[in-house]
Order: structure tokens, then sequence, then C-alpha cells
């Protein structure tokens, strides 16, 4: 595999041409706030790509370098075309790792993989979050104390409908009543994918130290370490079979 | 919910019309004899339906009369219309057991709810098949001892390409050296999966009384208890929030 | 098995005697008020045994005939007998059912089975709980809609000493800031265990119809359905094995 | 945490003494052959103990200076002292890994994390050991192929009594006909549990180059990352309260 950790961080960047106060908030668009961060990692190569571009920024050529893909998307989950998210996929479960941020519980490649409806309670109001470290020895909540607050958010409400994770790892309390699990991962294929909740382009969310470091955080442990592309083999036997009368007739090619 | 378990047995119904060795064993058709089997059970109403059927016998008034459906497919899944997969699988999600048998490992469905490749190795050829009982407590190895084997059935070897199942019931030893998780669940919404190996279609493995009575057992166990559609709601705050300003510029449509 | 669900509520029952509070609150103890919502259950048959009987109330005789046990323990969880505690365990793992409440987290039996701290954050004051209904398919939270609150209770928060539980049922808000996993399961062995958080002393906790539905709703998912002693067999291979010039020197007797 | 990864190697050292076929295959004992493999590695600090030293070489200064205890245990697990075993345990919770090889299923410290009875079947004879790979994205199979073989070792066979793994990681087929969860992954508290099953004594497993390289990537996968404390402390509100008329009388310290 690569010596850094090739990230691609890939964002809808639509808010923030067409409403004020995300760009205020994120005037470069909140992939490239995103990249910033992750940058001084000098184990990290970190590129962006973004929905206007062509292909959407994700090429063939791209998706091959790339180690670890971050997706933020919301408005515009239904833009994204149908043979890209085919691609992406068939990158996650060769080994790339996933970090679907926010509202990318409904992006169309998160879905995908997890296979259920993401569905969840949401309201923008005036909301403080706080994410509980439920599992203080994995890796993604290094430098994270028992728990860290977020001033304003919008609130996101179970039920939310993913597939028993197989790590929990932030469980979020919020100001009118609700809980979420924040954080969670999942393996797909030879791919990690973690699903991090914070991050409303309303808000600052991505300029707060303890999401940077956990996003940074989540790379490192998403990171590919192998890519073994798909196959469903005709397998010759590895010990000694009974004689077989009908071997001519049986097929050695099929499952597809 | 029904006071009986509606089962819909639905079968491919193809490979018993080309090859005399298939129809030889399954004169009606694959989907027949498993619903046969099925039948005397009082507390079960069944049907059948197949793939050349309009709408593949799958109809929005037969997936809603219907607490469990059984799947099996093997050379045709590509003829599988998406838009009724994507009904079925909204019945899933809502409540709907599902089980999916054999070569169904590849059915648009399965793989729609899993997510991942469900890629294996394969082999027709003379192998014999033990099915060890991993966890004999579970409602669907009820009557099962330690193991059962059947004595001719297609290899399937790992690795399967599957998401880490929520229970391992039954794990296949081969004669020519393999091993397969032959039988998993899993829950996705709030659905119930099983995914049983058995059943090629050209051995008489849905005569052998074992796999009846997994396949018999895993429908008691995956019957639909609930039907929950999905929503996405923005959601009024249970507890009291601090003034909002700006709340009369808060979406309250959105996710989508 | 036994027609019905043989119940055995368990109490430590001291708290009712030292504190009018509780007393007041549970006049016969707190495993007598959890008997009588359970009793009108005509698929019931329901027992209670307390701390200070000889064996705790937990002879073989009384093990033996119990399909699911309730544990309710605070501070006295020290007086409880290791032998006494083995031999739960023992049926535990041989399928027995075991539902623990509240303080029972430090229950030796629940921390013998879970192998974890099961520590946790407390604190009696004033805080509401909002049960949040995480797995609204599951069997336990049958007729409980998306959250139910608890006008006062004790609370626990997060980290939570336990093992990823099998299923995440329920997760509580507190007032005070917090959150916790407080319905989740576990099997091990061929027993099944639910951890339900709610239920301090000096609450009418018990008393509320919701928390009695899902303690009612626990006791049919835990029912034993089998009782399996363990094992450790030497066995005989079931295909041929190349000769054995050793043979006669292997053991045949061993694991313990 | 420290910079190399300190491995505490931790044998039985017995059968080498009393049966001359282990004393030629392992000449200084199995955990100087384990430990002899490991050394070459850079990245860690490598030292062994053994049942018949004071404390079984795990004091308390020695335990503090692991990140990873691999344990090997077969005729005398009895003989291991219950307090040395329950200062293992608070290791492993509080972040320690452990690698529990072969026979070490039955090991004190093993079942007291796990909880379960940890039996399975077993023969010594001829049986070739075939281990699939199920989970090629794993750390600890990287560089392992499809699958691996040992020409002759004990066999083990499912059930095996073990909770439903983490991870699933190996599979082995018997040439008797018996299939084993070889490989397997728990996290318990803060420390991740890796169980491994080859290793027999009589057999001369460890000298083998798929063996060591699974145990060596295992060491990097389990090593402590955290040493958190067991804690269960009563906490005070993060959120307001409504007021508490009775909190003089309120306790603050308790569970135990």
């Amino acid at each position: 595999m690569s010596k850094t950790i090739r990230v691609t961080v890939w964002g809808e960047f639509r808010h923030e041409k067409k409403n004020p106060k995300v760009a205020a908030l994120y005037p470069q668009g909140m992939h490239e706030t995103i990249a910033d961060f992750l940058r001084p990692n000098t184990d990290f190569t970190v590129r962006t790509a973004w929905l206007d571009q062509p292909e959407h920024g994700l090429t063939d050529a791209i998706l091959a370098d790339t180690d670890v893909l971050i997706w933020w998307g919301h408005m515009a989950h239904g833009d994204v075309q149908d043979a890209i998210v085919a691609k992406v996929k068939t990158r996650v479960l060769e080994g790339m790792g996933l970090i679907a941020l926010h509202s990318a519980h409904y992006a169309k490649i998160f879905k995908a993989l997890l296979g259920t409806t993401c569905s969840l309670k949401w309201r923008e109001a005036t909301d403080k979050e706080r994410l509980w470290n439920i599992n203080p020895a994995h890796p993604i909540t290094q430098g994270i104390g028992e728990y860290f607050e977020i001033p304003a958010e919008e609130m996101y409400g179970e039920p939310f409908g993913i597939p028993e994770p197989d790590q929990l790892i932030f469980i979020s309390w919020f100001t009118g009543g609700e809980v979420f699990r924040s954080g969670a991962t999942w393996q797909r294929g030879n791919g990690r994918i973690f699903y991090f909740r914070p991050g409303h382009e309303t808000y600052p969310t991505y300029h707060q130290k303890e999401v940077q470091m956990v996003i940074t955080n989540a790379v490192r442990w998403a990171r590919a370490t192998v890519c073994i592309p798909d196959v469903c083999p005709n397998a010759k036997p590895l010990e000694p079979l009974p004689d077989d009368t009908e071997a001519a007739a049986r097929p050695t090619i099929g499952h597809k």
C-alpha cells in the first residue's frame, strides 16, 4: 500500500454557493476546511473533490489513488450519478475506507453499503450536543476525553435506521431530549466505514478542535490496508473427492 | 399482525423447465416442493410466486400479505426487475422476514440488503456437506442435532463476502477441503434475514428432512412482528430549548 | 421444555426492611411487586426467592425448575455466595434466561457472565429519564412506542463497562446531561441475557406500566428453550484419517 | 504508551519437562520458541514468564510493563492462582492485549473474560488442519493468503462455547470431518483479545512460518493503547436539575 495515507475529501459544495451563512463559515467550501485541518499530518496526502466536477471528481484514477474517502453531502444526494456510486462501492468493498459525515447518512453510497433506510429524526434549532465517548480504547477516540460538547448543532434523533454497528463509539445527548448513535463503525467487504454525526452546514462545527481530532483519528483507523478485487471462482478441490461420473457435464462458469 | 404466518415461497422456476434432471427432482418446481413441506404447519399460510409471473408474482397486495418471503434464484438474477427488488427491500425494512436460499446469495434483494459482494467459491462435484450446528439454542436449530449431512451438494467455500452475521448458525465442512458459513442471520431495519446455503437444483436437497426442518424453524423465527413505514421526521423538542432568534428561517422539511 | 414459562424473581429484600421510604413503595418487597405484575400472564408460572433464604432461595431444585431468572440486588452483592453464583451461571449457560435489573449491573452473576467491570456513572437526584426505543422490531419493545419517560430515577451514565451488546434496545436521556445504554441483550452459552436499567429502590419505577411491559416482554424473549449440559468430549473422527502409528499413546481424557 | 510493544509470553512450561517428545520440539520451552520468533521485530520488547516462577512470573511490576500478554497453558490451568488471574483480568480491562493460544481456551483468564464454558470437541490423532482466512482485510491476517495448512495437529471441533466473536478471522477444516472457529477477536473493557487455535505441545506448530506470522500480527493488533483504571463515580450533573428537597439525604458513595 501507499506510504502515506491518501485521503480524498469529497464535498457537495453547493450550500456554500447559495447560502451566505454557509459561505461565511466555509469560504472555500466545507471540503477545503476539512482538508485544511488534515493536511498538517505528515502521514497524510490530501486532495479534495466535489459534485460539480466531471465524474464528481471521482475518476477511476483518483479512486484507485485513494485510501480513505471522506464524504459530505446534503441537498443534492440525488444528483450523484449511480455509476459513480457503484464505483465507489466497489472500492470500499476492495478495501478503501469511508468516513460519512453528518447528512451523508442519506448519501447513496452510505445507504448502498449499509442496506437500510438510514433515516432519523432531525431539527434545526438551538440544541447543544454532547457526545459521550462510549469506547475510550478505540483508535478513533484517542485524545478525546469522556465527552465533548458542540454548542449548537442540528439535532439528529433515534431511531436511526442503521444495521447494528460493529462498534458504537459515540452517543449524543441533545438539549431537546433526544439521543443519537453519533459515531459508529462497520466493516463492509475489506473496507472500514465510520459514520460521524456532527457537521451541519450552518454551524462552525468543522472548525472545532475535538471534531477535527475525531476525523483525523478516523482517517488513520479507516485506511486501506488491502485491495482485493471481487471474484467468485470455480474452485478445484484441495482433498480427493469420490469419482464423478458426471464431471464432463458440470458447469465451471457460472455465479454472476 | 396476522394470526397465521403468511409465507410466500418465490422460485425462479426456469431450471425445472430446461434441465430434465432438475425437472425429475422437482416436477412442480422447487418453490412448490418447499411450499409443500411447509403447508402441513397449521400456523402457516403458504403461497408461491415465480419469476415469469406478472410483477414476478410479487404485487403490492401480495407483498403486503406476506410475513416471510423465501427466495430461491440462480441463473436469472438479472431478469428480476429493479423496481420489484426495491419494493421487496422496503417490505423487509418495514418488518417482513426474508429467507435466502443457496444461490440467492447473488439475488439482487440479498445483495441490496447486505451491501456487500456476497461472492464465494463454488464447485459442482461429488462433495459431501456436513453442516455443524454452532448455535444449538437458536430457534432455527431446534430439533437439529450437533450436525447433519447432505450426501451430495454443490460446494460453496470461504471467503464469503457478507457482513459479519448477527448470529452464525451453521458452518459447513466439505469433502474437498473447504468450509462455509452456511447459516447466518442479520436484522436489517425491522426485518429478520436468514441465509441458508443448501439447495442446488441438481440435487434432491429440499426433499431432505433436516433441510426442511431448518427452513420451517426459520419461517417462525423470521416472521414479521411489526410493519413500520420509513419516516425521517422533523421533530419538535421534548425539552425546553434556548430562544431561537432564527426560528422562522429554519427548514422544517428536508432530509430526503 | 415446560408448557408455561417458569419465572423466578430474585430480590435482595434488604432495603425494604431498613429504609421506610422503600418499604412504603414496596411493602412486600420489590420482588413481590415484580412477581405481582407478571402473575396475570397465564403463560407464566411465577415464584420469588431472596437473599436471606437458605441458599438464597436458589436451590438446585428451584434452579432446575426455572426458565427465566429475574435478578435485583444492590447493597449486598457481596453477601451472595460464590457457590450459588456458580450454579446460576451454569444454568444460564445451559439455557436459562437471565434478566438483570438496575443495580444488578454489579451483581456477581452479571459480572461473571459478561466478564467486564460493568461500571458506570451514577447520581441520585431529580433527573427525569427518557428511554428511547432503538429497536422497535425486537420482541422486548412490543407495545412500547418511540420512547417512554420515568419522571424521577437514579441516573446511570456512560461509559458503561459492558461488552458490545448483541442488540441494543434502549438508550436513555437524563436531565442532567448523560446518556446510557439502558436495555441490551447478550447470548452467553445457550442462555439469553437482558439488562434493563430502571428500578432504583427509592422510586416507584416497578409500578409504572411501561416498565412492567418491558419486563413482561423480556420474560417471553429470554425463556429457556434448551437445557444443554457442558461437555468437552474426546471425539472420534467422522471421516477416515491416515494411519496413526501412535494411536495407543494418545490421550482420550483430558480437557478440563 | 511505551514506544515499543512490550510483550510477555507466558508458558505453563511443564509438558516440556515431563514429555520427551515435547522437550525435543521445544527444548527451551514453548514460551521461549514463541519469544524467539517475536524478538527480531524491532518494535517489540519481549520477555517470558512461566507457571512455576513466584507469582507465576506475573508480578504487578511486570503486568504494568506489559502491553500484550500471550498465554499458553494446558495441563495445569488449576494451578494458576485466582489472585493472579484477577490481576491479569484487571489489566486486560484497563487496556492490555491478550492472545490466548490453543489449550488456553480453558485457561482461567480466558474463561473469566469471556464468561462462557469455552468447551469444544477434541482429538489427538493424524488430522491435517486447514485454516481458512475469513477476514483478509484484518490486521491479523496480513501476509496470510486464502488459507494455510498445518500437516498434523490436535483436532478442536464445534460447538465451541464462546460468545459470538466481534470478528471471526479463521475457520478450520479437519480431515476427520470437523470445523472450528480457529481465530476470533473480542474487545473486553479496553483490552483486545485474540484466540488462536493451533499449538498442541506434541506437534511442531510454533515452528511453522504462517503460525508465527499470525501471532506476530496479533501482537501489533492487540497492543494496549490506553490504561484506564476502573471507576464507578458519583457524577455531578452537567445540566441544571429541578430543585432537590432531599439532596442532603442522597448517598454519594455507593456502587461497589
